[in-house]
């Protein structure tokens, strides 16, 4: 059976533990079938990516050495990922007023929810922190998996005020999660923590920019769907590089473009991106951020964490095309 | 200085420790503002009674004999409870569209803030964690205190979902905070909070019925404002006992008028409760409350837990005017 398959056989598990609390609490019945719809609608459809990637993290630095009990653990903490996501993702849609998510519409556009998504968002973030004291607790590592988890809620926060605040560019945390799986590994010292955050910083920047270059030159066919950053208004690597590059003319074009929905408009920022060669821009930085990687990599202690993990990831992200 | 002026004394300290996080993040002036605006709304401007009831509890428990780092400590926790109950408000009166809230605008009402309130309470949130980890990292009780916020988080947002699928009824949880206290105080046996806890629960249930009894019968002069429970359709004591010992006559009124905004409902509903004797009826149950929890008081281990931390508590709780 596939890993996402193996992945996806664990949720219903987690789903009824959490409800089981609710029932203890003698809650009638039809607040539990509330919670449940919740749950179901908003945590498994996603491409479970995040979580499947503690899974397959795991899995390298232990050298596919997994026990049963280990996978299940592993599974667990990917499912707590991705409920964190739900409960982000349910809030964000409120908050920008979207229409669907995954396919459906969004929960609180679903009948008789409403505001009441937004407790129901809270739910699902308070769901991560019962699974990891149901699951471990007794882990000489169960406060670390805790703290890891409010960190990076604090900074998906923090990063989502400032999209609010200012134009929104979209996030890809090139996760800060690969340290679940490396706690799980029993990996304690934290010159690990900091070389791995060091080079995911680097690799997450790139994964991004690469992001930004596909929205405008990827294949639409292969990526999914048709780059709208420019109409959008988007803070894009591209649209960045422009400004810093472009003349006063280009300048003011781009000033009286970006941003605008008809195609005329996208039409003359695109052809500044062309008159500034941002393509071939591009392929030096992607150049220079793989060296500046594979540098790191190579100057990783082996003794601390094992180089495989990230020569690994860097395989999956180097020259994508989607 | 009173124990309340020392407390808000506290609260500058952890703001601009909190603000410290957004500024390393080389977060935009106008973003650490947003943030700042965002905490002085909603965070300090309450009657601060959960707070200060960890500083209150601890004094009991060491007999005042508490060191100014225990103080501070103390006081930290009480904070967190306070932006705890911040972050539910917030959230809360955008659920409810209520308009004021502590004789201020709502702050999703507050000029360009709107659903950006969303993911300003979820912030809030997540300060409790960081100031429990910058000031009790070292404890050995630092992760029961992590627990616990999130036991009592879990807890109300699964009473906010039964109050917005059902009748809502205001909530008094007569703080399971002692906890806190106690934690610091180094106590360590589960016994301990068991008793604490089987205690409380019915000091509770006995603060909640005198709630909804003063919302009724109190002076208003005294309760500070004029209860609506009846207009509100609150599923309130009152009118649960009304219902158990109503006349089918009498029923068929109080279906009529209860929840209705009218003066004439709610002397009619007034007129039934005189009739039923209910003023009676609770001060019976005033009486068999009080001897049922100084019974739990007296049944106390005292090597585990002080019995007087009980009776202050409810030394101001009983026969309360407001």
């Amino acid at each position: 059976m596939s890993d996402k398959l193996e992945f996806l056989k664990v949720f219903p598990i987690l789903a009824e533990e959490f409800l089981d609390i609710a029932r203890e609490y003698k809650f009638p019945a039809a607040s539990v079938e509330w919670i449940k719809k919740n749950i179901y609608h908003n945590v498994p459809g996603g491409k479970l990516n995040r979580g499947l990637s503690v899974v397959d993290t795991l899995k390298i630095i232990k050298n596919n050495q997994v026990s049963d009990e280990e996978l299940f653990k592993a599974q667990v903490l990917g499912w707590c990922v991705e409920w964190l996501q739900a409960f982000f993702l349910v809030a964000d849609d409120i908050m920008d007023q979207s229409i669907t998510r995954r396919d459906n519409p969004c929960w609180y556009r679903m009948d008789g929810v409403g505001n009441i998504a937004i407790n129901d968002s809270f739910i699902l973030e308070s769901a991560i922190y019962f699974f990891l004291k149901k699951h471990f607790r007794d882990e000489p590592y169960y406060i670390n998996l805790i703290e890891l988890f409010h960190e990076v809620t604090l900074q998906t926060e923090f990063g989502q005020l400032q999209d609010l605040l200012t134009a929104p560019e979209d996030h890809v945390d090139l996760n800060n999660f690969m340290a679940l799986a490396m706690r799980m590994a029993g990996i304690e010292e934290e010159l690990a923590y900091k070389h791995a955050k060091d080079i995911l910083i680097v690799l997450g920047e790139y994964f991004q920019v690469q992001d930004d270059y596909l929205d405008c030159y990827g294949d639409p066919s292969f990526i999914g769907k048709i780059g709208t950053d420019i109409e959008d208004n988007k803070c894009s690597w591209l649209i960045n590089q422009a400004l810093d590059r472009a003349s006063s003319e280009q300048r003011k074009l781009l000033d009286e473009n970006y941003g605008k929905k008809n195609p005329e408009s996208v039409a003359i920022v695109k052809k500044i991106y062309r008159d500034l060669e941002l393509e071939a821009l591009f392929k030096k930085y992607e150049q220079d951020s793989y060296s500046r990687i594979n540098d790191l990599i190579s100057q990783l202690d082996e003794s601390l964490i094992n180089r495989e993990i990230f020569t690994t990831f860097m395989g999956k992200i180097y020259k994508r095309t989607k």
